[in-house]
């Protein structure tokens, strides 16, 4: 039905997260309409960066140089170090510009249930740069989910020998949230957490 | 933050319909994890269809060949054509394998709102068409809302003195819909249209 190029593209673009067959074709046409604005461009963006893009050798994140430019960055405090499970855990807090610190991520969680081990994540080299770089803080930024917070524990543990500070996120209302609409887990938390003002 | 050839990345990918922002970043995160098995096949898959991908000179169809695949194909009754607003209204009724005729793809509707008239679309062609080709009937398959049924009737209009039988797709309950989920319209349409069992 569809041509063969263009049913290729479509099966290509529907495996991204967040579009499906449908989506897929409506894109593939939005990119026919707009070949030399987004198509070609896309193109070229995509090529480049399976080409130039690479994971830092230190702390995990994606760049084009190695170590990337959060690690070579000399104006970061190289005293604390950040763990995040994912490269998009670590753009988001990059986002808050809350956190000067540097970076390291293990590249999932612990899970059972999904066959993932400590030796699929890169927490051997955490320790190691735990012990080496005159770090003196480790937070956990997990997601406060079952596997998240395993994880977290278990990195605790391994941490524990050093003598470092290990901290976690803190759990209570997200900014901007009604308390009607939280679940009680985290109402509770909050309360368990309930600081003087 | 991120570095520039993943922000161009995403800036691209949230260009798509059906991205915004934040699934542009994971969609991205997604590429560069399957770099042999999606981000390159994807790259080249868009610089074939946007070099090869042509619209139909005949009915506004996408293909790789000029007259496109449906055009060419003698298989198809060329006695009755269906005239649509998409290519992508196009493939969704060569899905259902129930029609055999040929096709003409306007490119839009009418729209006094968006400033589109019957120059903007491929009318002209089709009053060409529809009087040389040995053209029996047209079937006007524009969507059920406003601008499709006005851009309906104003190619009803204009191929009035033809001679042709024009036709429009039935209005009804879709199959699988229940009543009680029906709006208003459709199951008034639906009562008028009624018809023997």
């Amino acid at each position: 039905m569809t041509p063969t190029h263009l049913e290729r593209l479509i099966q290509l673009l529907a495996k991204l997260p967040g579009l499906g067959p449908r989506s897929a074709r409506r894109a593939a046409l939005h990119l026919l309409r707009k070949r030399e604005s987004l198509m070609q461009p896309l193109a070229a963006a995509l090529t480049e960066a399976a080409d130039k893009v690479r994971g830092c050798s230190v702390c995990g994140n994606l760049d084009t140089v190695d170590p990337c430019g959060l690690c070579q960055d000399s104006r970061r405090d190289g005293t604390i170090l950040c763990v995040v499970e994912e490269v998009a855990d670590l753009w988001a807090l990059e986002r808050t510009g809350a956190f000067k610190g540097r970076y390291h991520v293990l590249g999932g969680v612990l899970s059972a249930l999904d066959g993932v081990g400590p030796d699929q994540l890169a927490i051997d080299p955490l320790v190691a740069r735990a012990g080496t770089d005159g770090v003196k803080e480790v937070i956990l930024a997990m997601g406060a989910t079952v596997d998240g917070q395993t994880t977290a524990h278990y990195i605790a543990d391994r941490l524990g020998q050093l003598g470092l500070s290990v901290t976690r996120l803190a759990h209570g209302v997200p900014v901007g949230g009604e308390l009607d609409y939280l679940d009680d887990g985290t109402l509770a938390a909050a309360l368990r957490a309930r600081r003087p003002l």
